[in-house]
Order: structure tokens, then C-alpha cells, then sequence
């Protein structure tokens, strides 16, 4: 309570460019740190600065940048997560992803806040990052191979086993817009397409290994904070060990609000054969963590012939079994074990992959796809063979599988057919497992995020990660009551704005939204780590600028309040259900939205913070490249 | 840290109507206290819901709030102090003032967290509450008679030397329109002309007792606060023990910023006879403090024949001598001492009757007053027995006293011949001894106010009360840097936003903003009486709802962004001194305020939250006033 600024945060920054091979350090100042702090901030600060408006984002001009947060590496739960950034080759906007696992860790362990990535390696390499030493290398050998043997030969001829590897696969190698970047092949950086823009740059993987404990001004607060974490997650994550994340899809079924059959249902009849209760009693094996986790929620599943699914490779998460189970109609748990198997051995997001598929069942089943376009595969909702196969020949870009491997935007432009009814995606990216008529202040959320429809900026109704559960977090933030999921009034845009701000924060702590943790504990870690007298208010504004700098992002790639929608079919009821006959009023969202704007000090037209809102958030100098966009029209 | 959110923190809220002798109890519930906390934002409350436009403030339709905060009345320095509300006499506007002592903490601990004041009395009464009871009592007797002897009496009559009398005095009862109350006879809640509403209702005192403790939910929290303050208040403010407040006026004079013969100049060459220092070493005879407090920065001072300055008047506060001193070029510290004592005496503000007296003595000098006007007077800059004859005048309403009585703006209507442009006020408030020609934030709290030209509203560059002294607190708001105190740009803009918002805060907490403790001790503090997982960023919040709601209540008063401006002194440059030739942008002052508005969310015409701004600050229903003064016009 009583520290002084000491002035001594400092960090340094990463700048590998693979055209020429220079490798350059930077070091910012605590100033830097304070304002840009991680993760998304971070990112967006050299995004902004160092991109050109309208570049191809597969081309050398993108940059990749890897980036932990001020917080991360420390002993403490959560702290274990990394973010990554580039324009989207799937949104042609703002991208940036996060993933958990050891892989952040282990680089701030090795004394690095950011590795920025620039132009294209002539032929594949890897990057080798031994605490301050630093290697390109040749990784021509490593091309087109799965990411499990990739991950081994490199700690081999590493000579350590415990170098932590992240790396695309295949996928990312033939430029698949919907290739993830994978922590320890089974943490992904899923969303925005970010495994084509490494693909693109010719880069296989990041290997890393440092031991390098991070400084902490205060051990004893940070000490405090993990202890109660210690002290509590048993009772308070009792529900993600037993199950991990999908132990709630009996209740989201019941709710009515697990996304079916391409988002056409809100209830699926196998919704138990996919549970995480039913994947605790047949394919569970073990139970794996993130760094300095003790919750153990990740799944470790094994599976004998014909599917061979290997512990090595994890186990599939709810968004993994939502998209490849019950959007694609599919109720074999082993199949989409399988499936994630896949996706983790080639790099695929398992978010856009199975909604990519599910979209193309739709396609099939209403007879925009048939037999001859899909090279006889009956693609139809339920058929797990066809899942499984169709994930294949995305990764490969085989037949179907490479108009698929455009993501469901591109793929419906190109199938034509009035297809594009069916891609259930806003600004390119598909929607995660979260269904917004029953939650609908997620519509806000999907129609507002930068990254496009994502479930990390989001909503849901009664906030995460809240002490006591509920609405009790909240009100550290002045929020006092909870609101009905259904409600999309004033009230509900403020709770959303609130939330949304402090999600954008967490993806520049990058700190595990999982965790019990209530909003002041990461202010006490943040204090604990840097000795910064801080605040709840200072962090959520950083949240708010990192949300700026990516919309200021997308405004200068000509984004504007047109592109803030959802799909079509989200304003249609359900036939069946608890939520039959309800369905999220249009002109109810649209005023929503623009509520947001003004609430949150955007021009209302451009969807973008206002100058004096830049100014507020003390990146005038972002209100400069908005002028760019301008003088671009 | 931990601790849960008990949904247990309740008060009581007192009504007395004196028209109808009818006395109510209220008790709202948690989420109005965390949301209107007290002072500022508890009082906007009320008079928005329950005034309506256009009223008399000098009429039974006004009402008198007095209230205390959530954290009043604690075992920690500080929170002694008390806030008022109604509609202000001087600005037909929103008025609040503070004040500190002791009677703040006596009606917290008598149970209550504010009264409010209704109707008018058939004839003199006084209040009295002892805990739980409460009556109102005949006070003929007492009317017109000295504060000092008021309060005696009172005390004799209860039979109870420890009861705590706020009242006003002969200046309130003769509705002098800037007259103060007083807590103690010491503690003057100054601005606005409170002292004339409670004058017009014909209510000379309330007294009270109290013997109940503040319930704290977490006591070791509230303690280890305190004891924060104990061990560090001998070096923190050192200064202010010495030589209390206006130890600083030296330091004022060397840069240029001590307001002379009515800010006409900016030194005064008979700084060091009215210096904090000089006291010391002659008329100081003790030092006072508040309740709870150590500092002990409060003046006691004793001065014999002819001028027979009585120690239980206590003495006079950096303001007092700015106002009676340099601003009417007076310098000699006895006369100070003596006026002070007078508007002590007669509840009179003396920011308000220096300036006014400041005001007429240029009128005097420029010829557009008399002798004939003055009764005789040699109304001169420096005549310091004029000084405290017109302090007498004005508080009997007795010749140019009656004029002057009502104020400088309304003083210079009735005097006529351009003496306008010599009332230094702003929306009919005049402005307190702060110089914004050398610290041109200040201009813009000044303009913005929504109570007038008001120093509490305000910035002083490098922030108050800040940990480690200067800038260091106002990094816990993400404000990294100072700004030079001439600068006007957008970040100064910013960092007047965020310590604007603090101070409405503070005006909540009703917390001495003269403690050395940083922003999150405050936080702590709240948090240890309440037990709510409060944060920086509620408090702000509670801050920027009170501001909201006061410009709110001044919009449906008719205020728009054309009342939002500074006296047209300021924009010229002084002569000599060290700000020789510099005067505030008249363009630049016009487009701060401007990047104000938007940065504020207000609307930039009406200048005042917009419907989305006050939705977020969760008052949805003061948009429907604002809709109302819509009407209006």
C-alpha cells in the first residue's frame, strides 16, 4: 500500500527480421511498459506504428509479434499465457490471439517481453531463443511435418528436453486462413489466422529456453496473491478439475444456448455423449496444466483403433467439441478427440475448422454443395467420418478442402449460391461456441471486437472470474445488479463495456480468465511485480487502449460502423427449445451498438474513438494514423 | 483483499420540514450509498429528484442538504468533514460546499449520513439532534447575536459542553448572498451562500450529539490507514504543522501567482507581513485541529487593542488572507486577523467578502464608486481599516455594504458605469486565491465548475495529496508524466479530467484533502468500513456521477457552455513578475474547454453529460431532467 514508483520496470523487445537475417534488441522504458503494458497494447502500439494501411497480410510486409505481459512468468497461477498479433489474413483488420501452456513463461523467463517478426525467411527456419542468445536456423528438414515429431527433433538437436517449443503445422505452411500457432501442440493461439501469417513468413517455430527468475518488487504481495489461490481453487475450480470446460454443456443444453448444426438449433439430442462428465468416464487419461497451475482442467484423453487418438496430442476442449460436435451434428466423442488430434497435429484453429465444416454441411444438406463438389463425401450433419475427413483435406488444401481453407467468408464467396447465408462469421471470422440469443449481450460483442466474432472480448451477463461468484466481482466496478441474459438495454451495454475493457486488459496481462481471481488480485499482482502504485482504474484504462489502438487499427484498413453486425440468422427464434420464439430485436441491437459508441466516446459513424478519447487514453498520436485512413478515402 | 461483499452497509437519512415541523427517517438501501456514496453525489440526488427548475433559492421551495460521507466519523484523520447542498443564492445554480471540524463526525456518529432541510420556519429555531432524537427548538433568542455566543448558549441550555453547533450567523439571517455556515464557528462551509438559504428558512443552528462508533466491517484495515498517517504525517506535513496554509504564500509570490489587488497583480510586496511564517512568529498563539487529526494545521491567534482578535475565532487560513490581504493590498496580518474573526462573527465567507471588497476598492480607485457612495470611506488598495469596516457593512447590509452583500456580479449590475469587468467571478461565484495566469489548468476548473469559480474543482498541476509527493499519485490514474503548469494541450486537459473527478470524490468522501495520503489509501479506506470490494476506478466513478449530476441540475437551471468561461482579467498578461507578458490563449482556453466536453462525454452545446455518458455512470434518469429543461426553453 505504501511502495514508492521506484522507476525501475524495465524489459526488453525482440526484432527478428527473417529477409535479412538482423536480429536487434529494444528496450523500452517504464513509461512504455505502464502505457503498452503487454499483449494486445503492446501489440497494437507497433502494429500501428510499423504497418502500412492495405498491406497483404501474407506478404513480407506483416510483422508477427509475440508478447507477454508485464505479469506473466511469475510464480503465480495464470500467469503462464503469451498473445500474438498481425493484420488477419482471415479479416483483413486487427488480429491478435492468446494461448496458454508454458511457452510465455519460458520466454519472459529468457528475458523477453516481445519477439516482433518481420519479412520472409527464404526457406523455412526455425528461431532458437536461449535466454540472450538468439539463432535462426535452418528448419527445411522440419517442413510439412506433424507438430508432436516437429516439437521432439527440435528439443533433440536442442540437446534439452525442456526447451518449449511453439510452432504452426502444416496447415500454416500452405497458408490456411484458419491455421493456428500452437504452444506445446496443444495450447493454440487460435483465432484471427495467425499460423498463415507465420507460414507465410517461412518461420516453423519459436524454440525456447530460459532460466532467468523474473524480478519482482514486492515477492511477498505477489506470494499473497497465489496463496490464496492455493487456498481456494479446490472449491472454487472444483467443477474445471473434475470436467474441465466441458462439464457445462449439459447446461448450456439445457439452456438452450449450445450451438447446433451450424447455429440452426440451440439444443443438440447428443448432448451428453459429448459432455465433459461422459469424457471423464471413457477417453480421459490425465488431467495436464499451464504454467504454475495447480487447477489441472486440460484434458488428456487416449482413444484405441480405428482412431488412435494419442495422449501427446491433449484432448479437445468445450469450444473444440462444441464446433467439431454439435455444430457439425456430431455426437462420437472419440471421432471428435480425433478431430482435435488433427487439428493439433496440423495447426488448425478447431474453432473456425468445425465451423467451417458445419458451414459446409449446411451448404451440402440444402443443396448449394453435392457429391461432386465434396469428391463423394456425404457431408452431412452427424457424420463423423466426413468431419474427421474434411479436417484432413483443410489442412492439406485437398479438393473442397481448399475452398474451406479460405474460412467460411471467403469459401461462401467463392460457392456462390447464396451460400454466404450460411457463414456464420462477422468480419471473416467465424463465431466461437457461444450462443448470443440467450446471452445477448455476446451479440454486442461479436458485432463489436476487433478481432471479429470472438468469445474473449465478451460478455457473459454475470462476468468472469468474479470473487464469490456472480455479480459480486463486478462491483468493484460499480456494477450492482445482474441483469437478464435477454436484456439489451443501456444497462446491459454498460455492464458489456465495463467487462469488454477488462477482457481487452486481460489480453495484455495475459493472464488466465479461468482463474477464481477477482479484479483486485491482478492489481495486486501487477503492484507486486513492478512496485507500480496501481489501480483498478489504471489497468481497465489500459484494457480500454488496447481496444482503441486495434479499432483505430481496422478504421485505417477502412472498417467503419457497417462492419459492427452479426449474422443474419442470430436475429431468427429457434423453433424449439427454452428459447423458442425469442429472438435478439434488430433494431434492439442496433441501438445497442450505438449506445456503445457514445458510451464509450466513438464517432458513431467510423466506429472508432474520437480524438479526445485517444487523448483521454494518452495515445493522441493514434488519433494521426486515423487521419491516414481518412485521406485514404 | 478477500473479503466478500456483505450487503450489510445501511444509514439513515433525516428530513425536517420547518414549515410543517414534520420530522421523517430514511433509510436507503446499500446500492444508493454505493452509488450516491454522500456530500456531492448524495446531495445531486436529492435536489435533482426533489427541486424543481427555476425556484427562489432564497424561498421555502429550496432545500438545505447537509451530508456525510461513507467513511465519516471513522478513527482516522480526515474524516471529519461535512458537505451542503441546495440551489445557490450566488449562481441560481447547483451550489455545494465543504467543511471540516468536528460536527461532521458528531452527526455520523449521532447515526446519521445527512439531513435534509425543507420549508421555512414561522420564526427563529435551531435543530437539535441527540442521537436518535431529534427536535426543533425555538431560537428567537439567539438571533442576531455573535456565533461565538450562539454556540455557548446552546451548549448551556442542552447543559452539554461537548454538544457540536453548525450555524450560520447575522450575514445568513439578513440572506446576505455570501453567507457562510460554520461548523464550531471555525469551519466555514464558504461557497455558494449556504449561509442565506439556512438564513431563509430561519434556521440560525443545528446542534448536535452523537456517542455511537461507525461500524467498520474490517477494522485492522481502517487502523493500519491510520497508523499509514501517524507515522508519516511529522515529515509529510511538516509544513503545514508549522505554518499552515498559508506557510505557501512566499512560495506563491517568487512565481508570480499571489492574487493582488483584485488580480490585478500577481506579487504583492507585502508578502512576507501576511506570511504563514510572520504568524508564527507573532499572532499565533495555538494551533487547532479536526477531528481525528494530528496535523494540527489549523491557526489560533490572538491580537490585543485596538484590534482585540479573540483566540476562540480561531485564525485565519491561506484563503482569508489572500482575500482580506493581497487581493485588497492590505498587509497588515492584524487586520487580517480581525476581518477573519468578523466574518467568523457574522457567517461570512471570506473568499467571497475579500473579493467583493477587492471589487469595490477598484471600482473606488477607477471612479466608479465615490465617497459618496462609500459613506465616507477612502475605499483604497491597502486601507485595511476600510477593509474591516466594509466587512461589518456587508454582513449588516448596511450602505455599499447592502449592494456588496449580494455579491460582485449582481453588485456590478447595480453599480452600472462597466464595473463588470472588475467582478472577478464566474457564474456569480468569485474566484478563490488561485491564479490561473501561472497555473492555467486551474482556468479550466474554474470555467467548469459546475459551482463557480471554485478551488476544490480543481488542478494544481502536479496533483493533491499525492504518495512520494508531485506526480507519483497520479500514477495510479496512468498519468505518467507532469505537465508544465502553462501548458493548455490536450494532455493537460486529461489530467484535469482526472483529478476533476477525484475532487467531486473527494466532495463525496467528504476525506481532508489536505492529508497526505495516496488514492488507494482511500480505496482501503472505504473498503474498511464497508466491506465492498471497492476499487479506484468505483470511486472515480462516484466522482464523475456527482459532477454529472450538479451540471445536470445547473443545465435544467438554464446553464449552458456559454456560462463556462473565466473573467476576461485572466487573458491578459500581468506587467511585471515573473509571468511578465504571458497571458492565457483566449483561442487556446476556448478549445481546452471544448476538448473537455468531449473527452467527458458531454454534449459540447449544452455542456453536459450526454444521455449515453450518464447511462454509464448508471443515473439513467437524470437524462430525463435534462429532457425536461429541454422543455423549458
Amino acid at each position: 500500500m505504501t511502495e514508492k514508483t521506484p522507476g525501475g520496470y524495465t524489459g526488453k523487445i525482440l526484432r527478428v527480421n527473417l529477409s535479412n537475417k538482423k536480429i536487434s534488441v529494444e528496450k523500452p522504458d517504464e513509461k512504455f511498459y505502464r502505457r503498452y503494458f503487454g499483449g494486445t497494447a503492446l501489440i497494437g502500439y507497433y502494429l500501428l506504428k510499423e504497418l502500412k494501411p492495405g498491406i497483404d497480410p501474407l506478404g513480407p510486409d506483416n510483422k508477427l509479434i509475440f508478447s507477454s505481459g508485464v505479469i506473466t512468468g511469475i510464480p503465480c497461477a495464470g500467469s503462464g499465457r503469451n498473445g500474438v498479433g498481425s493484420k488477419s489474413p482471415l479479416t483483413n483488420g486487427w488480429g491478435d490471439s492468446q494461448a496458454g501452456g508454458f511457452w510465455g513463461a519460458e520466454l519472459k523467463r529468457a528475458g523477453w517481453d516481445a519477439i516482433i517478426i518481420e519479412g520472409k525467411a527464404a526457406s523455412p527456419v526455425y528461431l532458437w531463443i536461449n535466454n540472450d542468445k538468439v539463432e535462426i536456423r535452418d528448419a527445411s528438414h522440419l517442413w510439412g511435418k506433424a507438430t508432436k515429431e516437429v516439437e521432439t527433433q527440435i528439443q533433440d538437436e536442442l540437446g534439452d528436453k525442456n526447451v518449449r517449443v511453439t510452432q504452426i503445422g502444416l496447415a500454416g505452411e500452405k497458408l490456411v486462413r484458419i491455421a493456428c500457432i500452437l504452444n506445446d501442440t496443444t495450447h493454440a493461439y487460435g483465432r484471427n489466422g495467425h499460423g498463415a501469417v507465420m507460414g507465410s513468413k517461412r518461420l516453423r517455430a519459436i524454440a525456447v529456453r530460459g532460466n532467468q527468475a523474473v524480478p519482482l518488487a514486492n515477492p511477498e504481495k505477489v506470494r499473497e496473491v497465489s496463496r490464496w489461490l492455493v487456498d481456494n481453487y479446490k472449491v472454487l475450480s472444483a467443477g474445471m478439475t473434475a470436467h474441465g470446460t466441458s462439464g457445462g454443456i449439459p447446461g448450456l443444453n439445457a439452456a438452450g444456448i449450445l450451438p447446433t448444426r451450424n447455429f440452426q438449433e440451440g439444443q443438440f439430442e447428443g448432448y451428453m455423449d459429448i459432455a465433459g462428465e461422459t469424457m471423464t468416464k471413457t477417453i480421459l487419461v490425465g488431467r495436464d496444466n499451464c504454467y504454475a497451475c495447480p487447477i489441472n482442467d486440460k484434458r488428456v484423453v487416449k482413444v484405441g483403433a480405428p482412431y488412435n487418438v494419442d495422449p501427446v496430442y491433449g484432448g479437445p476442449e468445450y469450444e473444440t467439441i462444441g464446433a467439431l460436435g454439435s455444430l457439425c451434428g456430431v455426437n462420437d466423442l472419440k471421432a471428435i478427440a480425433k478431430g482435435n488430434q488433427l487439428c493439433n497435429t496440423y495447426g488448425l484453429d478447431t474453432i473456425e475448422t468445425g465451423s467451417t465444416i458445419a458451414f459446409a454441411m449446411e451448404c451440402f444438406e440444402r443443396g448449394i454443395l453435392s457429391k461432386k463438389d465434396t469428391g463423394g463425401i456425404e457431408l452431412k450433419f452427424g457424420n463423423a467420418e466426413a468431419m474427421m475427413t474434411m479436417v484432413e483435406k483443410i489442412a492439406r488444401r485437398e479438393g473442397l478442402g481448399d475452398i474451406l481453407a479460405e474460412g467460411t467468408k471467403r469459401a461462401a464467396e467463392r460457392i456462390g449460391h447464396g451460400a454466404a447465408e450460411y457463414a456464420m462469421q462477422v468480419k471473416g471470422q467465424e463465431l466461437p461456441m457461444h450462443e448470443p440469443r440467450g446471452k445477448v449481450g455476446l451479440g454486442i460483442g461479436y458485432a463489436i471486437s476487433p478481432t471479429g466474432a470472438d468469445h474473449c472480448h465478451n460478455i457473459h451477463d454475470t462476468g468472469f472470474a468474479v470473487e464469490g461468484g456472480g455479480i459480486a466481482g463486478l462491483r468493484a466496478f460499480g456494477i450492482q445488479e445482474p441483469l437478464s441474459p435477454l436484456d439489451l438495454g443501456p444497462a446491459k451495454v454498460r455492464m458489456f463495456q465495463c467487462v469488454s475493457n477488462w477482457q481487452h486488459f486481460q489480453n495484455c496481462a495475459l493472464m488466465c480468465m479461468f482463474l477464481p481471481f477477482n479484479y483486485n488480485h491482478l492489481v495486486e499482482l501487477v503492484s507486486g511485480v513492478t512496485g507500480w502504485n496501481t489501480s483498478l482504474y489504471e489497468l481497465m484504462k489500459v484494457g480500454e487502449r488496447a481496444l482503441a489502438l486495434a479499432r483505430v487499427f481496422n478504421a485505417r484498413e477502412g472498417y467503419t460502423a457497417k462492419d459492427d453486425i452479426i449474422p443474419d440468422r442470430l436475429y431468427t427464434a429457434f423453433k424449439s427449445g427454452p428459447l423458442k420464439g425469442k429472438k435478439i430485436g434488430r433494431g434492439a441491437m442496433r441501438q445497442a451498438i450505438q449506445t456503445y459508441y457514445r458510451m464509450a466516446g466513438w464517432d458513431p459513424k467510423r466506429a472508432v474513438p474520437t480524438k479526445e478519447k485517444l487523448q483521454e487514453l494518452d495515445i493522441a498520436w493514434a488519433a494521426e494514423e486515423l487521419d491516414k485512413a481518412a485521406l485514404k478515402k
